[in-house]
């Protein structure tokens, strides 16, 4: 912690941040300038709340220094993360792509769908059992018959599953089906939940809250990864802001910032970002130009049917012209499809 | 919902919109203008997905017209709704005021608080018991023995209980000990939760989700209303914008749109919102002004001593001070102080 | 600025950062803690690039310590600032309101507003005669015509001029009339326009940008004042959010925190940070009660036929009811209205 | 402008609002549903305030239908403008290159830079003659001679020049040096500047504002398109958000939402969206693989000693790396490097 005092400051009102700063149990280096006294007080307590400091008289600024996340950090494991999950690697020089449906709504839809991925050249199947809705009367999944469905459906193509968990309670439940345990943007700093998933068995993909900062999002990576689960895979999906053509704006240099300050891998999910079909096909390709480790797109053989956002998902078609052009643009930066 | 057409949009073209309207149940009514046709669709599906609209040939725009609310909605009770909480009226001419510390420390320190906020005019005491921490490494609250403390020293002041439960296993055991159960801002869309908190005995104080709209607010509400539960208190408590001066952007104008909106009682929560106690005063006055049916303060007897939060309470003779402005400005706007 | 080396900085980058630091011109004093080595670099330049540092191999992080402003900070002038124009005092103990129309649209028109605001207790007459619409193809004000028309309504009641200049070719015109020149929101950091500010012989009441951070609102404020000009009012008039339910979200905590971080007077334009009529008066009452030096507030004798903002201008008795109201909060907070 | 009354509003409330909107000069085409009544009001006044007729009791919710732009819309040129600057063609298959300094510095260092970005296949030169910059403490630009200096530089390697006007009084200045007229983010709502420009001879690259919807930008857009100057190139540059991790957010899905709305091309300035150094590269592919007609970069022979904004400048080697790279990726969608 950096503590700047104000220009006028007294001796007498050095001398007691300095004397605070002790109790609180901090080192204090003190640095006097001709205009202003700055003390760097270094310590041991991530979670100290800095506020105490600025509210005392002579105080104009306080900067944190310690980064509130150490496990999650880019320091803590330099070359990166690489996971194998069943044979595909998520992190290394392979692009994972993953898609399905939104939903699970049947047996057949998500065997038709899988079936299709597959072939384009996804590695996993994605598909919703459970589904938060932001109104009460929408569809809210198959349940558990959903989980067996994609896990059938899956499993005959070859594929691997990526699902959401609502709920602590769900968790063993979902582990029984799911390759990769999905946390969507609602629950990201739904504390009591991560430290569950921290003693999962399977790793998790946490997708960031639409009014989260990348330190904030890192920081409940950190929630997991202390709970003694070492596999996060990091999503960006969107964030919230004042532009209304699309449901969110899609936060493409995320991708290099995370890349830089955590060694997780990262992938991006245009499909809820953008919210719109014809969207989704070019912001997936700038996600790979970007450095993303995978993307994750909405797939639906009938989409003008499906239960719920077949507006942002790709038609089948759409999504083998996809595969190709991202496999080229993974190529132009050195990368390969996974 | 209206389908407004592309000015060059074909008579086929039109034709086509209509029939899928038909299909998906909407009545549907044309008007066709010198320059565009525009169709108004009336129908019963509140969670209709309109961008399928959206992406039929021909369609510029597409406009949803229900309100996806309905038992939240100010047309659902003119009046707007007053809730008697062990003679306590909230939503009614009285502004009710809720005070206390962020969390709760023990049995004194609780019994402290509530002795002086109590002689100041509070009706309710807060405080936590769980709290839900951005870092997994600081304190998390007392649990069951903090509602202890926090009820005998309510009691002991003639004073009411809200306080957060954090998650669907918690209800029973919170409802046991408080007057209204608090939902904190990240739980605002936790559907799974709010759909048990339908069915709680207890009236529910929802906080505003950090990046939350006021329409998905009033969404959270009808979750809650539509279990069964009538008895939701909105809490303003801040959005997160680009500005970094204050921890979050308190949204005073939310107030008067609520009350436009809504028949629910809606009040705000400054501390949480402003973060650092010298604004803490000002931004309450506000809200108050603004028509607020209550505020929640946070008040220590020791904050350089509080385990959270320390620096957004307010001394017990600050709070003395800001109960009798309120009293006058709440005079000035034909209310009183509950 | 305080650098913040990385915990594994070796002590050759350590070395090779403070040699870079020197070449700049600061003074370095170097902290060496357990984990980490903190440097302080003390120096005169306000607008060195951080960026440049923070690039530098075995840095973490840069913290900028000088605030870019000194004019316009509270230390400049602890008292607070207090401007006398024309016998009416703003940033003293009386509150000044502001008010008129939208837009000047006749002789009649002002002087039957300017004669209906002044009985019920304004003290400056509000309109605009040269309207930045973003719209090519709407009204676009009367221009020296209707600065006329203010000037002699505002004389036959006793009251003083504000109205907007946007533009520097505009200046030595506007100044002929008014008391006050307005800087319109979009122009707050059209750097060169507030360069000639500088230099005129009036008052500049400097409207905060609707992306602006209040240090960039301060910024622009030592723009003007640096050129030699040390009057300049502030007013907040709303920041763009992602909530659509208002036009902008009003920042009533800018109040607070501008009132400690400045000397200079702040006032508030709820009529353009609402945009709606009904919403106007109780967010007018809370920048109030929030401690504002004055509010400006739009008031249309026949808002139905106003030529612009109609919808967002008071009725003159809503105006007169607000003027009783905010009087009562005024006194409430140990102010009085100017 | 679709109006829809509330459920409850009265047949007269109706007739009310439908003989307000013949005042205003609107056809009414009315469709009487089950639960609700709408009405539509299709008329040739794109100004129109619509919030006149929201605030009419019985009326629940207005939308505007007419785009209030239409020589920026796609459907005035479906297939797309193609301007053809001095032999570069912007807008078609090709994808234009602009590079440069941020700010001209001195002859040297601008051919120096010149040589390099011609040599690695850039089109344009770019850099600053006059800096509109936050402090007034801040180096200014060199004027007059920093345009002679490009535009020699430019001449001598075969570019393009872009550079900005900062004012209406600059504008036939910077004419006689300048292929386009770059106008920065914090003039795009400067209206009196977009009128002049509207007049202006030579094409005009109109940077997106930080705070301004995609809508916003059209209709400044279309300002200088009715003046009469039929090129205008856009210019996205990043939003600000509540993210601070870098300097803005690129909205990349503003490339494929403009794509769709206009005919106009589009062009990215990562550099100054991201502001620093090592996050340029993959933005700049993201913004080619999104499907923009071109990107801005910034580059310099030596930023360490840059005399504003090095830190997000790149290395030449760096840039050169990257223009093969965004030459596969083009490729990979179908394009070429123009």
């Amino acid at each position: 912690m950096i503590v700047v005092l104000e220009p006028g400051a007294t001796e007498s009102q050095v001398e007691h941040v300095i004397k605070i700063l002790y109790e609180h149990g901090f080192d204090v280096h003190r640095s006097t300038g001709v205009r202003q006294t700055v003390l760097g007080a270094i310590g041991v307590r991530p979670d100290f709340d800095h506020r105490q400091i600025e509210l005392i008289p002579g105080v104009a600024e306080v900067h944190r220094i310690t980064d509130p996340y150490k496990l999650a950090a880019r320091a803590f494991r330099r070359e990166g993360s690489v996971f194998d999950i069943g044979g595909v690697k998520i992190g290394d020089k392979g692009v994972v792509v993953m898609a399905g449906p939104c939903a699970v709504e049947s047996e057949e839809q998500i065997n038709t769908i899988a079936a299709r991925v597959a072939k384009s050249g996804a590695r996993f199947l994605r598909g919703g059992a459970f589904k938060p809705r932001s109104s009460p009367y929408s569809f809210q999944g198959l349940g558990e018959e959903g989980l067996k469905f994609l896990r059938a459906a899956a499993d005959a193509h070859q594929l691997k599953v990526v699902t959401e968990v609502m709920d602590r309670s769900q968790i063993s439940l979902v582990e029984k089906y799911a390759d990769v345990l999905q946390v969507g943007a609602r629950n990201m700093q739904n504390f009591t939940f991560l430290k569950e998933l921290g003693k999962a068995s399977k790793p998790v993909l946490l997708k960031r809250g639409m009014a989260a900062t990348i330190e904030e999002w890192l920081m409940s990576a950190e929630y997991i990864l202390s709970g003694g689960n070492s596999q996060v895979i990091l999503c960006e999906r969107g964030i919230r802001t004042f532009e209304t053509a699309t449901r969110n704006t899609l936060d493409v240099s995320a991708i290099p910032v995370i890349k830089k300050k955590s060694h997780l891998p990262i992938i991006a999910d245009p499909s809820h970002g953008i919210g719109i079909r014809d969207k989704v096909v070019p912001m997936a390709r700038a996600c790979i130009a970007a450095g993303a480790d995978g993307v994750m797109i909405e797939v639906h053989h009938d989409p003008d049917h499906a239960k719920s956002d077949g507006a942002q998902s790709l038609y089948p078609d759409q999504f083998d012209v996809l595969m190709k052009e991202i496999h080229l643009i993974a190529q132009a930066i050195g990368r390969v499809i996974a």
